[in-house]
């Protein structure tokens, strides 16, 4: 058995944050090396904030308003992320493209989670995406982030099937509950030091 | 219950056929509603062509170089095809694009195979591609074949999972096994009249 460094996580969320509280109780139950340090969003509503506030956790709006250029205000990001020295940048339904200036600075340390399997169905609408293209299967994804849109190399896949009479409620329902399992499971292999990026590749070492 | 008429399959092959043999299989089994009724290559030494023959079925090699176009080609096809009473065309590992001509004739009668997940990887390499993707996930994808390059409407997808140490030919074996599960399905699923296209998708009924 070697120890573990416990690792501190920034998230990013624009919405609910549901992914967000996946990772909380896995920290909390024991399952992650990892706990979440600081919790950022560019919604003043999100209710991303009150799982931070209810948990303890630091969290701050950050109003894209009052930034005059993407880079501008993703240096305020990294600000507040080094402040409270965050290891592993977290998205969690983060509705901002990252700049280069935010993926070369945490490069390989922020990870994003897209509800199909990549590279089917980029973009903000992966599951109505894959309903109307007719997939049998689809799934989600966790990867690190690069400059592209949801391109970076692949970390953990779950497929989800597609049934008869699916909704695009009814799958995204199932796919969040493949999200709730991977994203703190990514977390974990990040936090263990067992994933090893080669090309486009990541490997995962002796689990 | 009702009774299904047993319907009649051309398969067109370049290769060793496993996908027909497969498929001969099921159909002894008395599985699917359905037999071989004729095989094609574009290749002499297929040796699909053999196993057609192992099972008395009518076998043909139609030399591409004896034609000027492909649409000759595929008219040549089309009347064996026709000549055999084919209700539905499959193609197990025929390495040739299909015409216009060709798809048009058999509307909606006629799969394909492909070893991915589609629209995920399409083309001549899906299982390597998919490999240097960095895919956690991969597959195989049963499907209508349109005028496009493996783009038409899915019937059946089976997920297969990418293993850390696998290269092109173990994955390729794997993906292998779930193709000879789902051609054959697709075809009784065909034969018993469960398949409805519905612009994209197709709807499998009651089953």
């Amino acid at each position: 058995m070697c120890e573990t460094k416990m690792i501190r996580l920034g998230v990013l969320a624009s919405g609910s944050g549901t992914n967000l509280q996946a990772i909380i109780d896995s920290s909390q139950a024991g399952k992650i090396p990892a706990r979440v340090a600081v919790v950022l969003s560019d919604k003043a509503d999100a209710f991303a904030l009150k799982r931070a506030e209810k948990h303890g956790v630091p969290h701050f709006f950050v109003d894209p308003k009052k930034f005059d250029s993407r880079e501008d205000y993703d240096e305020e990001l990294i600000r507040i992320l080094k402040e409270h020295q965050a290891d592993l940048v977290i998205l969690a339904g983060f509705m901002r493209l990252m700049s280069s200036l935010f993926v070369q600075t945490f490069r390989n340390r922020v990870m994003n989670i897209h509800p199909a399997l990549l590279p089917s169905f980029p973009g903000t609408h992966g599951v109505r995406d894959a309903l109307d293209y007719g997939v049998k299967v689809s799934g989600v994804t966790v990867h690190f982030a690069d400059e592209g849109l949801d391109t970076g190399p692949i970390i953990l896949q779950e497929a989800v099937l597609v049934l008869e009479d699916d909704t695009e409620e009814t799958l995204h329902n199932r796919i969040h509950q493949a999200e709730y399992r991977i994203y703190p499971e990514a977390v974990r292999l990040f936090a263990e030091g067992k994933l090893k990026i080669e090309g486009r590749r990541v490997r995962i070492l002796g689990d």
